[in-house]
């Protein structure tokens, strides 16, 4: 593809990207292939002959468009938003044609110091202590995602743990009282943090242990469970290494409390790293209204926010910050011949491969350069604001049905909590109503219990109901919610925080949510009931 | 940025991004800026309100292209190329508009499928055995490096160890056997692999050895030297889970010796999972030529190689297969209930989170299928088999000058390596010349030396010699090259392998370190000698 081949690709690429974005809320948002169904649809090896543009492109929409959920779209309510705007765009695609495996300082030097000074902007919009920034002994850095983010802390955490376990010994000696410590270490996190956290311990070689978020604390882990689960640890002889502390939990946005968190492991003998995942609603922090939170982080070690789920950047952008640079790069640090070299040697510059796990990099600082200039900080607060408005005016609308939808959680950070939880009311208008009922025979283990005297079995299958619900929205496909089971409860999030999201998506998909329950329920209602036989 | 924005801001980059290309031969190719030159071209802060195209683009050139190291450059000839090709950036736009984190198959259908079955098409580029496509119980995973890579088998091995080890026991019992085996397992590489098997097991809370690659072995991995590690490890109380052999290191491009490792291995008790890491030669098998390499996998757990180095994709896209897949997802795979749908519950789908350390991912087989349709198998393959020919015309280039270049590997994978040492031939016409001589200042260790009787002594400072050509060639920066340290001695490594490079470069760069190389050895001759005074 000579230059002018690629002039008119591009322009015919992003032509075709601008209409898919202002096409989008008419595509069903969450695709209904069947497994599978891509493989028939291109050849079963690589062409032997080049193949122009114009034979690829139309394969974008014949072959990937139906395998697509529409994550931009502003019907996607589902998990937590992953942006991607123009800007961001502009970015990336500047970043692949300065394409370099940015592994130190001097493979690409605007990289790394762009990266720098854009982190320290964002610590500074998100309220984070200066510590965090690279003024001090800290800074960002640009991490693939938030699970891997939680990785490498944790091996820091583990590294610097295993040598204060061992100071002052050396050689031999060092190294079987480090051999002796590794099955005692163990990780832990709110039993409500993201699963990464136990994926990270596995990655680590460590053990792993939740800290109870129990339901009167609204899910949220305070002095008193980690407290407790300290306690259990050292009863059974485990030393804590490291915790995933989280503001915003990704079933209920919850909050740990990160103050009391902070005086109980002031009092260990050895201080367990602690890591603060506010991958989602760590974006919420460039709002002063949020800068409470912000200060907390001055006694925890690392914080971490995906600019990439709500910060109007295309995945991946995750900013993880640390307190002392050092405990990264004393980790992480190998350095052969062929990377050594004199700026490095220096230590004038920051090699960013000592900070991560790969030693590759993107140039991915760009795109958050250009989000941040093309919004500017008060259009970034602007549109964190105008997502929790929503969030705020879903929450009055689920108030609103308290006949049949309970309210569980929220709103916080935009996220809602619901459950399809008809009242005694309810049921008792629904049994006078199905009393000549006869069973739908695909429902019938349900509608066994649904009769007039069974409204206490009715309210404990409001789980089955809330799942019917959710699970006949996504599949019609109008709207995508995530559902998850929160103490037990099955419940639906719904979370409308896209680009695009205007407040008559929000209204839309709580008609959709409501009407979609009440057909559910009428389904368990015979026919005549409802004027249809 | 609204679409007419967006388009407008579009049709500038490309324009922007062709004429790069077009000239990027003409600028500098190692980036001279100082140490924290960014900071002051940009402000302390993210702006306060939005910023329009006009006023971001020309930031471009003014503060990241100085900053740049112009790895597309044909004048590029250092560590390994990082390709970047017009298909490529447009599966990179497109992979940015169609944003999803896409952890799991539902989350976008389109991005586990289109991945399966370009690798599954790389694959057979590549003549791997079938076993390592997804016909079988293998497949392939785009990782973001080598690195990463290496740090996903090597975990995933570690659980394939510590399970066979402990097999037959549960609860307590299996902990305990677990705990006391972690500080025992080693994890093996050839001492001249990449750095990134040291710092994995570092990651994977494992020890690590190197495995003698010897010079008289052409610094290869054999049977023999695996053996004789083995022997240590097990004289040790070691137990070896894990091993990176390399199809093309880092300094010479060596290639280990497969079948005889296969053959070691198989007499071991615990059979250690055998990665190979081809991050950059392993490209060269799209050639038939090379396909007697690719059988030899048969007897390997997993292969990985970058497109991102040598063929013709941006970074990033590390290609890893796997014989079994099942190493993999039981190692890495954790389902918390935000995560289970009835598609991955079915076991019909592929769930790529559970193949890799991060959860979420990026749609990067866009670029590959473009790549591969763009150019086709035989545009590929005449891409390699041109650079192949450049590292043979380097060679006999390097043999024309046998008075001051030594020929020290190569060319292997357009690979070659050499450095500058005068034979004493040579010497002794200069230092019939340098007689009158009065030592440099700035030289003068080196010249109290390089006197008519000290020939050997002169021969022991080549590799100063060679680091001063080294040096001085980067500090110009028409060329860039890398230096290594082999066997003690110091040489310089060249491969002229980008997409623009073409045989007057390669000339070009052939000319500029032999003219360095007089020039630095003229320069410890008195200026009279040189008739300049």
């Amino acid at each position: 593809m000579d230059s002018n081949q690629f002039r008119e690709a591009a322009h015919a690429a992003i032509e075709e990207i601008v209409q898919y974005y202002e096409d989008i809320s008419s595509r069903r948002v969450l695709s209904d292939v069947s497994p599978g169904y891509l493989r028939d649809l291109i050849p079963s090896e690589a062409p032997r002959n080049p193949e122009p543009w114009s034979a690829i492109q139309p394969d974008i929409e014949r072959v990937i468009m139906p395998g697509l959920t529409h994550w931009q779209s502003p019907n996607f309510m589902a998990f937590f938003p992953a942006h991607a705007t123009y800007p961001s765009m502009l970015g990336e695609m500047y970043s692949a044609a300065f394409t370099a495996p940015a592994f130190n300082w001097l493979c690409s030097p605007a990289v790394t110091e762009l990266e720098t000074v854009v982190l320290d902007w964002l610590a500074q919009l998100l309220g984070l202590p200066e510590s965090f920034s690279s003024k001090g002994e800290g800074g960002g850095v640009i991490q693939g995602s938030a699970s891997e983010a939680i990785v490498t802390v944790m091996v820091a955490a583990r590294e610097r743990a295993l040598n204060l376990l061992s100071e002052g010994l050396g050689g031999k000696e060092k190294e079987d009282r480090i051999d002796s410590l590794r099955g005692k270490l163990v990780a832990l996190g709110s039993e409500h943090a993201h699963s990464s956290t136990q994926k990270g311990a596995i990655i680590a070689g460590t053990k792993f242990r939740t800290v109870p978020g129990l339901k009167e604390d609204n899910f949220e882990v305070t002095g008193k469970s980690l407290q407790s689960a300290l306690d259990q640890c050292k009863q059974d002889g485990l030393i804590p290494y490291y915790l995933t502390a989280t503001l915003g939990t990704t079933a209920t946005c919850a909050v740990d409390h990160f103050d009391e968190i902070a005086q109980v492991v002031k009092e260990l003998p050895l201080k367990p790293w602690i890591h603060v995942d506010a991958a989602y609603a760590g974006s919420a922090l460039v709002c002063e209204e949020y800068h409470h939170l912000s200060k907390q982080m001055e006694a925890m070690d690392s914080f971490d926010v995906n600019m990439h789920k709500w910060l109007l950047t295309n995945f991946d952008a995750s900013c993880l910050f640390v307190k002392r640079r050092s405990d990264l790069t004393s980790a992480l640090s190998i350095t052969p011949s062929y990377l050594r070299n004199g700026f490095s040697d220096s230590g004038l510059v920051t090699d960013y491969r000592d900070w991560q796990i790969p030693l590759g990099r993107r140039f991915r600082s760009l795109k958050i350069w250009f989000v941040l200039r093309s919004y500017g900080a008060e259009g970034v607060k602007a549109h964190i604001r105008k997502h929790i408005g929503y969030g705020e005016l879903f929450h009055e609308l689920v108030k609103s049905r308290p006949d049949i939808l309970e309210h569980v959680t929220g709103p916080q950070f935009a996220l809602n909590v619901l459950a399809i939880a008809p009242t005694k009311k309810w049921l008792k208008d629904r049994a006078r109503r199905t009393s000549a009922s006869q069973p739908d025979p695909s429902h019938e283990a349900f509608l066994n219990d649904f009769t007039p005297d069974a409204e206490r079995q009715a309210l404990l299958d409001a789980n089955e109901i809330t799942k019917e619900v959710y699970e006949t929205i996504n599949k019609r496909g109008e709207i995508y919610l995530t559902s998850s089971v929160i103490g037990g409860k099955y419940v639906i999030r719904v979370v409308a925080a896209t680009p695009q999201t205007e407040e008559k998506h929000v209204r839309r998909a709580f008609q959709i949510i409501v009407d979609t329950a009440e057909e559910i329920l009428d389904k368990h209602t015979p026919a005549e009931a409802n004027g249809q036989a």
